[in-house]
């Protein structure tokens, strides 16, 4: 890469995954929107076929007149020649295919076990880590090998214990999982400052403290201006808490009618704790003991969020595949939408475009002290010029100090189970999981059919 | 108190709580045994008349042909009277009556939650620690007041929320919580030891590394000799896992033949988590989920342990009020017995008579360093001349790591929440527990029911 | 205050020592050039007619066609009347006068001690504190008395010990110590670029970690866009070492004609230590070995930095007296000039009106974690919307530990000495600080002369 | 190795240095004193015929009628005849000869840098660590191969970086440094005790806590019985701070004729510090600003400590030689004395026979909070049966935590020099060691000149 007065030119971002339909587009969006940073974008895909098409489709984003940048996109037959002289890395990747999701989603519901997602914790989060983290080492040492200094940045769930893994075989590796759930609780925020007569607050300008995990973050402090946001939340929780409160922004967004909320969850957490749980209720109901939120799915209506069957997922790749196939002929136009990830900005501030403070993944180095060091922490972070740097996020409180510790030391295990092909130790972080509220020969009877379902990605466990 | 050539003379012990049907008698028989300690015992309760019974029924136990030394008690009628000039304290209290304690124990079983105790945590243990918790900042200002440098020990239930109040109400108190359990636990290995051909080993001699809270409290290391005994442990579960193992030994003493357990909840978490929980079944099974161990009195009677209904602690009251009068009045013999308790021999080492390491519930200052600073916490100490010093006990291993933080965090609301006579945090932690497993609004009801039965008690937190 | 389209109105800063001649003068330009904050600064000095000079001065400023806000200056006649309603303080004082500093400065002479400056450490520097902090616990006080939710910035010295003691005597004081050394070191690193053909970087792009103390900051990273600058400075400071590098851009500033550096201690720091030292070498110099850089006179012009004369100070306030007389009077003409301080943007990030990243000195919360708890340490920290939070700064690394703990150990010392009176403790402070390498008789000698001679300002100790 | 009636048989010691005249046989006289342990002593030393000398030496002292035990000695060819098998490892070495030694010791002389002993810090102790680590490297790989589950007691100075090392290479060693300096103390209080009418004490009736690094540990608490030390050590103090005390009791060692000091030393640092150093004055006084202590021969001389001079040893070697073969040959006759060590009773401990809390030289896992996790600390451990536990310390007090914290930077960066091979970062250690008190220049001059005097020892760094 090379500073120019246009920015940077000449990056190299490798985007392992880079096959996606849905995702990758936006991203190319993204980039077209940059007006700084310019380069090539290497697709690699274990469907090469579908990361060719990416490239087509890139590169008309690239074409498009609207572009404010210059980006070639281009598919790659090997994972190395993707990461060689790669300035940046994107990891997106889907583990095994819908038939194991389903599997980790549906085959707990004969013992009363509904998920909502199955890709983070629960039964299904956990067996679904099993076969990536494998993966994901494969994709950390090749990352040493060819592009030891890049920047990593992982999107793949689950997201804490993907990062961790990349971190325990390179440990010089300069990773960090990207998600957006936060934002939603910050629009949120917005949305009830609107209620309070303050309107057209950015979701930005809603200053928080992050502090927790993926998926299970906590505000411990919201700020906008001078005014602490903690008190017209519980006003605001109290008003709408039997209703909820559908927030309507965020449905105007692709996938979310699929997986909106009405933050019912949320506000019985704040409720029981008296802290902003932030992020959607879909993740936060999984965290916690199954018979609150997710004991049937009619409980679940009640809490006026929705359980995802993979049978969606599985019609929706459909429907992906075919505006894949329009978009690559040219019948779909191709469009730059904002897409309220922040990935793009993040990799300006990296190399020292701009500077922000965001939420970020990253091992704690002591950003949540009373967390163990090491583990994968959501905190928000300083990105500079070439360097990320966790904001001290405090000590988790003790009123969710058991809910977060619970779910760390889950992620601790899964993450030493499957670096040790350690089934023994996964079944101990599997049979206490909140969701799991099993006896112990039910559990393993579980865990056991949940292995036999997915076996054909678990082969490195059974040499 | 003087150093001579019998040991020590005119020592002075306070005994708050001193009318005490039962645990007094042993402590009186433990002194009787020691041959370097005299002095004098001072009794307090706010039933005199209890106490004067056992001034009368200890000065027998001095006036044995087979006491070993020189004991005075006395009954007194002030707390201030006991306090001052004392070198030691002891803390044996009933916080209110078996009334209080019917409300505890019984209130929730309408929501399907059952306690095999309901002292230490359960919905039971945490409304007990709500009217204790205002009783201990009193007798801690009286120890500042009157005997700053005294040794304080407490054998009071909830202990580990007690110990805490002790320091929190007068931080430079030398005090920490005294409990036999673990000793149970070695007595098992010992047992163990005994299957496997090495007989006639005493618990002392099983050197284990204990971590953890009181009654939760778990072997991280145990050692005969040169012997790991946790390969040993691991084939003695997996043989005896379904019909469990009954100590014999502890039977023998009195009150374990309605206490006792079969250690099959103990084989189940060894299965679950690889490490040995060290407390009774009854302790531990109300540590978990209330599905595991505590669903049902059926289920409790599969997993061969017992729930002690509070009809049975109210007869026996009566019968030990019988056995009082029978002391008291000479038709019942005072004997000295073996107790088991460490309590005295803690005494002498904290003279300089001797040199122990044995575990104690004191503040945690580094000693489990993923716990929070400052959090009562169960592992070895050395006992040496005027020095209480924790033993380094480790992490917590990560298996076990949610278990215990989610005790810990429990404790440190309710001890919050008596402290500023905060009932809305001590519903925070009383909703978190894991065996009230109900909606917010469930939770509420049983919550205001149980206070509203014990308000007698609570009078403090409605000022 | 209030939010308004012109951004923040009706602001109140409360200045205590705003009778100063020069630095209130830059603040004055620093507000008159930000466009969006305006109100009144209350300025309050034990010298009531100095601030009364301040209060024409201040307006004038206010009244520059140029000037950008309306800010209305007031003297008060007590500093009630100045916190009371106050947003901000600003914390700004001489404590007693320059005839202690002759004591701090040059007693210590007679046995071979040189000090640069006499105000952070040395022996000047701890007995300017023990004189410093009981007025420093008067200020808190009366903030936790008018404005308890204030935001307090202090500029005074020594910084470390008085920001320490704002805490420890309102424990939830919103207080950082603010200091522009470390820019000056960016600035050389700017200047280095330059050198190597990089032109016109401002000190703000060079992004850097700071960690440390203040006036004994050192840089672990500094990283211009995607060049670690560290292989640049080692060549840099082997090319320069013996002559030295003057920063020409420093010098316009006012002081530094009289302050200047050519910079040779901190090339000498790096060649032992292989970490960038980021103070003015007049301040480096103090916390190091005595024998190291200010052995002698003759050896601090080989060192090429500048030892201040008090006598300097003296004529040097002469001179801003008569300025300042000038100013007042409308015969020295009043102008908006760069000050170079961070303090006014800090003000609007904490309003929420912009968002920043830079040094500041707080108590340490963990964002050095080999530093103790509690000890007020410099380090990067997040200025965001009614929040400051420390970015993660990392341990301080071997080579540089036992140099920055023993600062902290001596000002940790030294806050506890002033806080109890204790002369003692602040006699060990002294015997060990590293300029005082005396035997421990010569120390005391030292000790109680330097007490005996500024006795006036330290009667608190006499009581 | 077995457990019989006799206690523990055909147990396996390792001693590397075996050859060793004097310490060696102060070994086998508290062995032969041991009556329930038994077995094999391999004696493995560079020096073959030494070792073959102390075998015969050896089996005399167990055929001596008052040996209580059995104990057979073996000389071995190979390190790993002596290891493989071992339960024990005993390592007690010297690197390099006397003549690296003398360099050590006075090449820094014509710099004005005296050292009382030069083997355990200063110049002469970092430069005998990077001699002596590579050998140590070598032994921790050795002990990985044959023996990975013994315990090993290292003897050799430099103690702390020593230990550190063997973890390093090894991390799963079972090592554990011992050294006596501590006794010394504890005999000087029993003295002190002595002269306020308490007579008779034995140091082992002293109970302190211990903290800091080995030959410079300090004392926080000390107690006999009911008695705090600490104000009567300060009378004491007072009392002989002049003329010092001649401790009588350590005379009658052997080697304390030419080691003995008069406490003057130990008394300053108390004046300063407050708290009771507690090693030989030689070594503390090392650790200590040059000019407090050590400035010269005559400074040595009025602080009542001694230089131990090169010449000496090489003459006392000849005197040792001299016995050993007076005792091979039968004309000096083996007896069994008195050592006042530690090292049996600690391996008894391990083995279960008995329990002990003592001093010892291990890695911080927290029992000194505010020092480096990981640096090797000396305070009191719990040896049980298969265990060694640090008994918690509790954090350096800040008076004295500048002192300590030097002293493990030091030993940090020595460590990490000599794993790297890395005399850069040796030169920063050596620049920054208290008795180096030079410019830079000088400093590298000197370490050069070390280095070069002492190259045979090092090949390793000039690979």
């Amino acid at each position: 890469m090379k500073y120019t007065e246009k920015g940077v030119e000449e990056l190299k971002i490798a985007y392992i995954g880079g096959g996606s339909r849905g995702w990758a587009w936006g991203l190319m969006s993204d980039l077209a929107k940059a007006d700084d940073i310019h380069g090539t974008v290497a697709l690699y895909d274990i469907d090469m076929e579908a990361a060719e098409h990416n490239e087509i489709i890139g590169n008309m984003y690239t074409a498009l007149p609207e572009s404010k940048s210059n980006w070639k996109y281009k598919a790659t037959k090997t994972i190395e020649e993707a990461l060689t002289g790669a300035d940046f890395v994107i990891i997106s990747i889907l583990p095994g295919t819908f038939d194991e999701m389903e599997s980790d989603v549906h085959a707990p519901e004969k013992y009363g076990i509904y998920q909502a997602v199955g890709d983070t914790t629960g039964p299904g989060g956990i067996i679904r880590a099993l076969r990536t983290l494998p993966m994901i080492e494969y994709i950390a040492k090749k990352i040493e090998e060819c592009c030891p200094g890049a920047w990593v940045i992982n999107y793949t769930n689950p997201m804490t214990v993907i990062t961790k893994t990349l971190y325990k075989v390179f440990p010089k590796i300069k990773a960090f999982g990207c998600c957006h759930e936060v934002f939603g609780t910050q629009k949120l925020l917005a949305y009830m400052l609107g209620e309070n007569g303050i309107a057209n607050v950015q979701r930005e300008e809603i200053k928080v403290n992050v502090i927790g995990v993926n998926h299970f973050t906590w505000l411990t402090e919201a700020k906008y201006k001078n005014i602490d946001l903690f008190p017209m939340y519980r006003d605001f929780v109290e008003k709408h808490y039997e209703e909820g409160v559908r927030n309507k922004e965020e449905d105007d967004h692709w996938f979310n009618k699929f997986f909106g909320c009405d933050n019912r969850v949320k506000f019985d957490l704040f409720r029981r704790y008296g802290y902003i749980a932030a992020a959607g209720d879909r993740h936060l109901a999984e965290f916690c003991e199954g018979k609150w939120f997710l004991e049937s799915p009619e409980k679940v209506d009640a809490w006026k969020f929705g359980l995802t069957p993979v049978s969606w997922r599985k019609q929706n790749l459909k429907d992906r595949l075919a505006k894949s196939e329009g978009l690559r002929s040219g019948t779909v136009p191709v469009e730059i939408k904002e897409t309220g990830e922040d990935g793009v900005n993040q990799i300006r501030a990296l190399l020292g475009l701009c500077e922000m403070v965001t939420n970020v993944n990253i091992p704690n180095i002591g950003q949540i002290p009373n967390l163990p060091l090491g583990a994968v922490v959501e905190t928000n972070a300083a990105f500079r010029a070439g360097s990320l740097t966790p904001v001290f996020a405090g000590e988790i409180p003790t009123n969710i100090y058991a809910l977060i510790t619970r779910a760390v030391a889950e992620q601790e295990m899964v993450v030493e189970a499957a670096a040790n092909r350690d089934l023994e130790l996964a079944f101990t972080a599997f049979a206490n999981n909140s969701l799991v509220n099993l006896s112990c020969e039910d559990a393993r009877a579980l865990f056991d059919e949940m292995i036999e379902n997915t076996k054909e990605y678990l082969k490195e466990y059974f040499k």
